[in-house]
């Protein structure tokens, strides 16, 4: 139910999936297509590479911020957390936050989540039938 | 029920996990908690590094033939094929192969199947929702 109030509602996060990126176009479609669950039911979601690809994170901060968004959440989509994601996204996010006038906030990498250690045991159970 | 044949049982596939490996101990314990669901359930299912880290691959196919296995599956964590996967990888299983008489499968590194892509959305809901 709509609120009665004439409160504007909470504007959510929106959503950017973060892959590195790579020059090998088959290595981000693997990407796009992990992307795609996320793209085709969260409004907004998008995904975005560190480099070396395009949409970059800085073209998909710009496009939001185009559309209204002023909050996003940045979810990697890296198994573990290496120098990447603990020097360099950061201080992206920091240059993007400032340059931008926006607030990102930096999620854990996917594979920290108990959802994907699940996933992979159903692979490998897919692995087994075959 | 049990086959009412005298003859023995097909061995299944010796499952292994296999991440790139890291000298940071905080990137190899995400992946042993990515692994442990596997390992959990699967029999004989273990995760493998390809360098940089404790147990090698060559060490978990070494472990497996002392056990009894001739055929494994080498499952890598990794959510895209790049180099690793497209030629060292196939060179250092063929060489095991070799060396140790035994059948290795490689599969598509996990990134590859549907699975990923629905666990990501997941992780997306659940982090929209905190």
């Amino acid at each position: 139910m709509a609120p009665l109030t004439g409160e504007p509602m909470p504007e959510p996060h929106r959503i950017i999936l973060l892959a590195h990126g790579s020059s090998d176009a088959r290595w981000c479609e693997t990407f796009e297509r992990l992307a795609a669950p996320t793209v085709a039911s969260v409004p907004g979601a998008r995904i975005a590479y560190m480099e070396l690809a395009d949409p970059s994170l800085e073209a998909m901060i710009e496009e939001g911020v185009w559309e209204g968004s002023r909050a996003f959440k940045v979810v990697p989509l890296f198994l573990a957390a290496g120098r990447h994601l603990r020097k360099d996204v950061p201080a992206m996010i920091k240059a993007l936050e400032e340059a931008h006038g926006v607030h990102i906030t930096l999620t854990p990498p996917i594979g920290e989540n108990p959802q994907l250690g699940e996933a992979i045991r159903k692979v490998v159970e897919q692995e087994l039938a075959d």
